[in-house]
């Protein structure tokens, strides 16, 4: 008979507590007192600053009863405060929720109401939108409405007119709220690792704005995959291009106190601003969307500080980054990793993993490996490729699309009052992205599309992706979007919208599409062929995903295509 | 009224996973197949290789009966099959025990008894070792005794006689045992992260061996944690000097799955070994005790294969690295971390983070701050110094002496079996490490003394590690060992233990004990200068440690210190 009490040994305070990444910037400002946290135009913060800030901020919080359960609004650009939110608001035991500032008042009042926000801060920039937003509620609530905590953040370089005014309508400084609450604060850690630590809503193409739930667990445990992935090290100089109220800025800003790394913030996202603070800050990492990677390949001589001081590792995600993009930014000197994730992932949760074998292929060959989704985190467990009703995987052909589902530790809790989207969304044990695409014979995945942007033509599928990549490669193309058009003869076709290169002649406006269309012939399915080619900006979303949905609605409108054109 | 709501989100299959490093090893089989994994002499293995020979050792065990709750004893150097046997042990469900080989066979007895071992897997070479521990247990239990089933690891660089002998003593070839496990095997990782994954027994210097049980949660942690601290990257090549059997490779047996990284096996730790292994493999990281420094450092022109292709990161534990040693190690091209554990916490735990700013620091400085212990690893979130019985913090002035306590997810499950040692370990909600430090003022933490190391000499305390850290500096010292020796005078008084450098005379060894004596006055109070000197080899452990208990036991053979002799 053997003896079963190897398992026996019970958890205790001293070899069990709740994984949360609030521990990282403790350790941070121990660790490393005085090394810059947070640099902000003439700001700077150490780790020592920072958190006594973060205390100040949860002790302030927690004496107006904010805790558990209470969720906290940020309406702000990348500035010192988001990223002290990101550590205050769950020290004092309550749940963040940073808020998109592109989007409309009506849109943040339906999140503001569906999250019920007991505290608003905002960026004084963006005062009036939160305060036009609170007034929707209110008109809508009329006398049951009690107004949140506005706190206003102050921030130099903005019309002081904007503070003055905020304060005038009751708002909180931020600095002054901070100085209420105590610099040594004993914030307690969450009992339960499945705590809710963050709120962040979807951006609502299709439905009304999800809220996805994240909890300490899942923070923390993205925090140490998304630096493990990217090799992300001790001391690293990071840049906040992509904004922190997207998914947290893909875990980074845990991910930095657990390194003990500093954040470059930007206020304003430009090519030049990105090569000035290369150059100025020692900045080795930063993320952004294939639209900024653009600019910096197009940026003019007198914005681009080249060469590189050094190697600049840079992540992409959103869109698969087209072939030309990516050797025109390796040529530069960026080290582009290429990932694929979403609001319910805390990010990122796949990344095409280089291999050093493939620095040897010709550049055609190595950016479309690229430009492939790849393989799992490590932190999330499982990835595949599945016909979603039978759940059967796909072949590993490269060809057969099927849904992409995933699951694992970074699969967030759920949506927050949506048990219907819940159902549909964790169906059969797993999360279930709505993405379509293919695994490839050596596993990487790619995504070719999301379900409703496959174009179908006389009843072929057509990936709106595969066409724009292909004219990604047209030397007039700055950047493309394809989407489906009503066809009176194949039911859609492909309707191409495009941002030409800067210098180049738009003035013939039928002469070019004629000529992209015949680049395209040339190289790709006939069926394939955009029939319609429209010029002009892209409408885009905060950050920086080009809203489909916009330009299907301007296909709309255009009416369908005529057969009598063929 | 505030909805709570948004905690109220229950785990499902897809968001929510035990932790476990099996999930690595799958992952590295799927993002790099092709890659190597483990090379040992003329054998070589890739990821999809070591997957499937996982799997078939899950599989075979499996098929025995071999699952939650059983326990596999490995008694092997660092071979393939030991590395094999962190995954797929438990890929069975099972709890691996890795013995250290160095043992002698009737404490591996006791070990085997103790742990209700099921299987011993054995290398050929130490089989007799195996056998004869295993005839212990069956004279002591007589006719009650079941044989674990006994599998022998061949290897082509020793003798066949001795697996000739193993398999006519009824062991099975882990080769054919393998062949009889399905490489598909549909293991299953466990249920509950803080399920046991490995047993590990103290070395027991001070009572019988205590078996250490650390869980599938903790695993994975310090497989990320490590991998963090150290900048163990994508595709690391690793040497394994330290042995497996130590706290699983201090964790990074799991880390190296983790990161798709290559495990070069070192059956014989020499310096040449080493050096050649760093000049042919690419090695870029190996953890070594400070003895096995010392011999890097000492090695022959015809041993050290120099200069060193690329910075090698070495990390180092077990006693501080003296000075000397650090300063040598830095000019070879050596970058060495100096952490600090516990069998109890997965290995080292907390780390001497090096500061860019102490670059510029004279060697002297430099090598007093990289000798501390530190601060604590991401993956630990508690560590202090304090008066154990009132458990009140020691100030952070480097001087006051104190129990080093820790607390966190990569402490211990506990002990096997022994409800009084769990107790005292655990008491008062912290890890009770044993080890006197203190707290500099700058938080890291330096270790003086094992409790039982402290030399109390006439009322005064005498820590034996700064003796020792002295002694290092003289010319002719290779290695040194202080221990307290009865003192008719003064109670007690250090006796130090020498090894002189290769080349030193050695024949006149009164007149050395003078000159280190003499050397030992112009740098130290007067109190802690050593009455007794004594030169030749140090007793070890498996490890290189230095068995103080041994020298303890010497002195005591020596006597008490006459008076007369002052």
């Amino acid at each position: 008979m053997v003896e079963r009490d190897i398992d026996d040994l019970p958890k205790n305070p001293a070899n069990y507590m709740a994984l949360t990444p609030l521990w990282f910037l403790e350790r941070a400002a121990t660790v490393h007192p005085d090394r810059l946290s947070v640099v902000h135009a003439s700001l700077s913060y150490t780790w020592a600053d920072t958190y006594r800030r973060c205390r100040r901020l949860a002790s302030a919080l927690s004496a107006r009863s904010i805790g558990p359960g209470s969720t906290v609004a940020v309406i702000a650009p990348n500035v010192p405060a988001i990223y002290e939110a990101h550590f205050g608001v769950p020290m004092a035991g309550a749940v963040l929720n940073c808020v998109n500032i592109r989007l409309n008042a009506s849109t943040i009042a339906f999140l503001l109401e569906h999250s019920s926000a007991e505290v608003v801060m905002v960026d004084q920039e963006f005062f009036p939108l939160a305060d036009e937003a609170l007034k929707i509620i209110a008109d809508k609530k009329k006398g049951e409405f009690k107004s949140p905590l506005l706190i206003v953040i102050g921030d130099e370089s903005c019309d002081p007119a904007s503070l003055r005014d905020a304060l005038r309508r009751g708002a909180i400084e931020y600095e002054k709220f901070l100085e209420s609450g105590d610099p040594e604060f004993a914030w307690k850690p969450p009992k339960d690792e499945w705590q809710s630590i963050a709120l962040g809503y979807t951006s609502g193409t299709t439905s009304s704005p999800k809220g996805v739930v994240l909890h300490h667990r899942g923070a923390y445990l993205m925090a140490l995959s998304g630096a493990l992935i990217w090799g992300l090290n001790e001391g690293a100089v990071y840049l906040w291009t992509l904004p922190m109220f997207h998914c947290n800025g893909w875990g980074y800003t845990w991910s930095l106190a657990a390194l003990c790394g500093t954040s470059i913030c930007l206020r304003q996202v430009t090519a030049k601003a990105i090569y000035s603070a290369i150059a100025s800050h020692g900045v080795t990492h930063f993320c952004a969307a294939p639209v900024v990677l653009n600019s910096l390949v197009n940026a003019s001589q007198n914005e681009a500080n080249l060469p590189l001081p050094r190697t600049v590792n840079v992540m992409t995600a959103g869109a698969a980054p087209p072939a030309s993009l990516l050797a025109a930014m390796s040529r530069i000197g960026f080290r582009v990793t290429h990932t694929y994730g979403l609001s319910e992932t805390y990010g990122p949760c796949t990344v095409c993993t280089w291999k050093p074998e493939w620095d040897k292929l010709p550049p055609e060959a190595q950016a479309r490996l690229h430009a492939r989704q790849g393989v799992r985190y490590i932190g999330l467990e499982g990835l595949d490729v599945v016909d979603p009703k039978t759940m059967v995987p796909v072949p590993s052909d490269g060809k057969t699309i099927g849904e992409i589902v995933l699951r694992g530790n970074i699969v967030m809790k759920g949506y927050l009052k949506n048990p219907k989207a819940n159902r549909e969304a964790f169906e059969n044990g797993w999360y279930h992205s709505g993405d379509l695409g293919v695994k490839h014979p050596d596993s990487y995945i790619e995504v070719k599309d999301r379900a409703k942007d496959i174009i179908i033509s006389g009843g072929e599928n057509i990936s709106s992706l595969e066409v724009e990549s292909v004219m990604y490669l047209h030397p007039a193309v700055m950047e493309v979007s394809v989407v489906a058009r009503e066809d009176e003869r194949w039911g859609e076709s492909p309707c191409a919208f495009v941002t030409l290169k800067e210098g180049v002649d738009g003035s013939k406006e039928g002469e070019l599409a004629e000529d992209i269309m015949r680049f395209c012939r040339a190289k790709m399915p006939a069926y394939w062929v955009p029939k319609s080619v429209v010029f002009g900006p892209l409408p885009k979303t905060a950050t920086g995903k080009i809203q489909k949905h916009v330009l299907r609605e301007k296909a709309k409108k255009m009416g369908p295509v005529r057969k009598s054109r063929l």
